[in-house]
């Protein structure tokens, strides 16, 4: 490869020769659990799992092979022009190279067959809200990361080793530090945004939305923001979720709800966030670093940005109210205020993914605390719901009722995912820091927004986010693009400024 | 493996075990077919029939490495005890080795990528009956196919070696015989069910049929004979089919017409009997022969005998109008013999899968004819659709109006697959004599099948077919399960008995 036909090494072109290799296993992968999210027959499940682990130890060993190290020393010693697409992809290698080779791959088919079982078995019991059909599964992906987190070595505590696995430069301390200082206001916050609601009625929007017009609708929105449905689509899932399946390829997935049709848009809106970054990488650079999404507090940033700065917005509603009417008899009697309202409604509710953002990462934040306990050793699994509701009460102030609402209301542990959670709060964070930067530099954004208009937008975030892939790491990513360190300022100025 | 957990030889678990590894890849493979089908967005072609490919070279390597080649010779000079699993399973492998040696792996990997290329452009060609889209497509598929004959090596002619492929045993000049015999028989059965039809007015079941209620019904009836949800599901596609994609997951797909219930019904019916089967195969010797269809015949034996030697028969339709009339406002005013009347009504048509049983073998004597001279050479790509237009006019006294309705209908061309098309008659006499031999042995069947009541049936096909696997010959297995070599005269004698 290289920039306009630079030969940078051979070792270099080998390394991306293998990569191509590899993402032609991991695109096949990422199908098997696509399908398994989707359409795999329940008596399929057992066979997906043999799959999964193969394919699993192939890419890893494919990865970790002895002439891999060599090539990427190679490069190493040739000392790559420094700034270009070639020495951020060996820097990502390196990194990874180092990392991989610590586990074998042995230990990464068994946590793949792991997951793969645990998937179906979690569904069930969240379905069934009998946390003891999915408590084996979950004890098992708790062990898996703890031996992973061994592995892997740490700084300071095991969650670290987890954490980086999504968040590559963030520490456990970090985190724990950013969340302690954010949790107050968040309370605060939340309290008055709850205050200021009660005027707004928790059933302003119910009705009955037949799920053929929250289909039409949420696609009508997807395409308009610039989802590219020839190189796309959306299906159904139990946990709504993205997939940059391979190249042309990105599906997204929700869940319909009747009798409101938020439920299915705003994850449609979100996922297709997502789905816009995948979009968006340079195809050019497939299966390398410099090709692939840098990390899941990026990622989510994206996906935020899109459902609560853009979508969340008075304005959007202004301008979209007429579409949804149109869509849905049950809002004939609505109007693009009452939209708006209900968009920016708050109240303490069960579910992370369909929380408002004044509560979002408190959930987010109560996940932590139980993660890092379930890794450290100071909680079991065997005493997670009562924790769980425990701690749930100390943060919202609700009773969880049925597991299915509480410990079990997630897919990410079945997927073998911790550590996985915190992202989520760094990619509100990140949400808020690009966006206001965005409107800063093209101020003509916000009133192109109010006309349903999103390329600005979304030009500049391809320019600043998605075309880079994996070629700087995400903090610097965040300097790059906004001109400063990841903060918590923005994020919190908008929720002051959205409820208070 | 082994039966009763004998070993036969350490190199016939050598073979197993690499045949476990191949049906991971196939199994894969199979699922990225189906996804090409049914969901990948039009964009992800490319990168698809990359993916393809690779598999497709993964899988012909591993079988064709020469570790395998020691491997069946050190089982054959063993002896493995003759009559049990391991000898055929080592017959079987024997065959396929040298068979599939004779392919270099960069062919597989070319034919692959030309068929996952060509199967979108067939979609589009149908789809706006430009031929002119296909063609290149097309062109490259019979250079393959020319190429692959002369790889193979054949006895008489370049087709003998495709058809091999997809029928063991069978030969051009054979079929050629038998399709010669059978043709002015077919023609006189087709015109006399002809004249005899006139008095059914072919709208007879034309009306409104929602496409959910036509699901409901069709999967209330695949139910019924046995077809197993657990283990499978029906999903649309432009071209119906069946893939047993792995253990515990057969999924068949079919295409809806809302003027008229039967064509997606009919269609469901073929490819549950398709799904009987592989839901049948034993899954312990999964990967291996033992644990794999036969051949496309004896397939085709399945589905066509679900589909009408059961559910064209009058005493089907007494059985389940009820529920029929049930799903479908629009047979209120139908009854049961109206059904039956239809379902055995013939006409000449232009769409093969959509045939009458007395007209339809003729569309494949005519494929057959097609293929033997496109293989041959004595027919170019770029003549089909005049030459398509004549014989069809020869045949079946129509005029093809527009390719979509002639040379484009199907999909097998597009799948790389000549040679195939005389499996579908070879289907037609194992389905017709397998059905008499069942009604003799087990005289309850007739009545049981008036009544809904399925098992029976089921059990002796299970019994004589589906656990045989590939353990004999396709004609072994239908002499085996009726005592007489497949011939055309079960089947004659039940068109005439339907139509005469």
């Amino acid at each position: 490869m290289g920039q306009g036909g630079r030969m940078p090494h051979p070792s270099y072109d080998k390394i991306v020769e293998r990569c191509r290799e590899i993402a032609l296993y991991q695109s096949t992968a990422s199908l098997l659990r696509w399908d398994q999210e989707t359409f795999l027959p329940r008596r399929g499940q057992a066979y997906r799992a043999e799959q999964c682990a193969f394919f699993g130890g192939k890419v890893h060993r494919l990865f970790v092979a002895e002439e891999v190290g060599g090539w990427i020393a190679d490069c190493e010693d040739a000392g790559l022009e420094p700034g270009g697409v070639e020495a951020a992809n060996l820097r990502d290698w390196r990194w990874s190279y180092d990392r991989s080779t610590k586990l074998p791959a042995e230990f990464v088919e068994e946590a793949e067959r792991a997951r793969a079982l645990a998937m179906p078995a979690w569904a069930e019991a969240r379905a069934k809200s009998e946390f003891g059909l999915f408590r084996p599964h979950l004890e098992k992906v708790v062990e898996i990361n703890r031996r992973k987190a061994e592995l892997l070595g740490y700084g300071e505590e095991p969650y670290d080793a987890l954490l980086e696995s999504y968040e590559r430069g963030a520490t456990t301390a970090g985190v724990a530090e950013l969340f302690g200082r954010l949790k107050p206001q968040l309370v605060e916050i939340g309290q008055a945004a709850a205050r200021r609601s009660e005027a707004v009625p928790g059933d302003l929007l119910h009705g009955d939305y037949p799920e053929g017009a929250q289909r039409a609708f949420n696609r009508e929105v997807a395409e308009a923001i610039g989802f590219d449905f020839e190189g796309g689509r959306i299906d159904t899932t139990a946990h709504p979720f993205c997939s940059g399946l391979a190249p042309g390829d990105t599906r997204l997935t929700t869940r319909y709800e009747s009798g409101d049709f938020s439920s299915s848009f705003y994850g449609v809106l979100h996922e297709a966030g997502h789905g816009l970054y995948e979009q968006g990488l340079p195809e050019e650079h497939y299966g390398t670093p410099a090709g692939s999404s840098v990390s899941l507090g990026i990622h989510e940033s994206q996906s935020r940005l899109w459902e609560n700065h853009v979508g969340r917005q008075a304005a959007f509603w202004e301008h979209w109210f007429p579409r949804a009417a149109h869509h849905f008899d049950a809002l004939r009697d609505r109007s693009a205020d009452d939209l708006a309202a209900a968009a920016a409604r708050s109240q303490p509710s069960f579910i992370r993914v369909e929380a408002d953002e004044a509560t979002y990462d408190l959930h987010v934040i109560l996940r932590f605390e139980i993660e890092r306990a379930l890794i450290g050793g100071e909680l079991e699994v065997a005493d997670l719901p009562a924790y769980w509701n425990t701690k749930f009460r100390e943060f919202f102030g609700l009773e969880v009722k049925r597991d299915a609402e509480g410990c079990l209301q997630d897919i990410h542990w079945s997927m073998g995912a911790l550590g996985y959670f915190p992202t989520y709060t760094l990619g509100n964070l990140g949400a808020a820091q690009l966006f206001a930067t965005a409107c800063c530099e093209r101020p003509e954004i916000p009133a192109e927004l109010a006309s349903g208009q999103y390329a600005t937008l979304l030009g500049w975030l391809r320019e600043k986010v998605h075309r880079h892939g994996s070629q700087m790491l995400p903090q610097d990513l965040i300097e790059a693009a906004t001109g400063a360190p990841l903060s918590a300022d923005a994020h919190l100025e908008h929720l002051r400024g959205r409820y208070l």
